[in-house]
């Protein structure tokens, strides 16, 4: 039993280094369903993430909010810039979105995501894009179905973490099979990040509780009542499950 | 979607108010199990939990800290003082230890627990003892296998809370039926506090998220490899999973 009162320690030390920024904050929250700066902004504070997603729809299908309104609202120099890809369905529609991302904001730092017609991942698909900016010098989040294969393809070319899917995306039913992502997690060396279907507190405390580096949540935020309360309740269910995972709960509490 | 940032207020009134104390803290730790004083100081500070419960052992089995030794340590006349009679194993057991802990100590606010040979609670027992209780103005506050019925029972013979077992002592399974639970939080107007089995900070999300008025842990921060980040793990789950309630949660996250 020891008495160290050193708890918090590891929520200040960065998990991932990118472009010489250090993120902290393990919870990262999509803001492209918003269609208010303000609202971004105040998503972003009581969250504490310090990431900032944006996009551009290479095929036009849909409005993003313009970063000249966010402008005004946020102090985007303090953010780290990512780049998505989450609006493509092909790999030649994310390879074109990443390219646009590059030559119009200089963000060489993508968030991968290559989803089939259900909204999945497109493991293949991914992994082949991956493969290609990897190529190109890009950094690359790229999102997967939990697979070992997939993630240790992608974690040997170099991407900087893998995402991997807990549920269907927007689904709200939580990690489905715990057993897997911790093996995953505990088979790969660089950051895991669990995202997709957290709908509540207690999904983003387990999949913490798994070893997640890091969430990502979005629909939850966006689908509750009170959004900003349910942000804030996901920036402690991080804090909560990542103490849990570190404190090592009683043997009966473990996963998997 | 509301702009409204007053997340927190929630957290600083009082669930339930005792002899003129409002409790603000809806996380509970039972400290029975410590030898060191300091390390009880320490437990207590790190979950932020206000409540100090004592005990005596009126058949002598087992030694308990003695409020000498904790006086040194603890401001203890800024803590709820609540007498226990979590070793009585019989109704006699249990109405002795009332008596002498309000003979003794001036304690009328009694965590009843009556267990049967296995250690789980024996609702016929408690509600009989909690009966007798209740006759002599003891404020009672006793713990049951969740039971729609005795949960009533208690709530009609003005007992101030309701504490169902989650899952067995110490056993660290988590709440084993969230539906059950769920229905007596919804079915009873008086606070229900969830206890048992809590064995790591995803179990405690959940329970807040089920309605709980506060959660009980003890065991889990005894067998954790580093107990105060535990406690501090704790503390945090329960405002994300008291947030995370409050906040309203997406349909399919909803429990039951």
């Amino acid at each position: 039993m020891t008495l160290s009162t050193v708890e918090h320690i590891d929520l200040r030390e960065p998990w991932l280094t990118l472009g010489g920024y250090g993120l902290t904050s393990r919870l990262i929250v999509g803001i492209e369903q918003y269609t208010s700066p303000a609202m971004v902004r105040q998503v972003l504070e009581a969250t504490e993430s310090r990431v900032f997603i944006t996009t551009v729809d290479p095929d036009n299908r849909r409005a993003s909010l313009q970063l000249s309104d966010l402008a005004g609202e946020l102090p985007l120099d303090e953010y780290l810039w990512v780049g998505t890809t989450s609006f493509a369905r092909s790999a030649d529609s994310a390879l074109r979105t990443a390219q646009i991302l590059r030559d119009s904001y200089g963000i060489d730092i993508i968030k991968l995501d290559v989803r089939d017609d259900d909204n999945r991942p497109a493991n293949r698909a991914t992994v082949e894009v991956a493969a290609k900016l990897r190529e190109q010098g890009v950094t690359v989040l790229p999102f997967i179905v939990p697979d070992e294969a997939d993630a240790l393809d992608l974690q040997m070319m170099g991407c900087a973490a893998v995402r991997v899917m807990a549920a269907p995306v927007a689904s709200g039913q939580g990690v489905l099979d715990p057993a897997l992502i911790r093996r995953i997690i505990e088979r790969l060396s660089i950051p895991v990040v669990v995202e997709g279907g957290l709908g509540s507190a207690r999904h983003v405390t387990l999949a913490m509780e798994l070893g997640a580096s890091a969430v990502l949540v979005n629909t939850a935020l966006t689908v509750a009542r009170q959004p900003l309360r349910m942000a804030a309740a996901m920036r402690l269910a991080v804090h909560a499950g990542r103490l849990s995972y570190l404190a090592g709960p009683m043997a009966a509490a473990e996963i998997g």
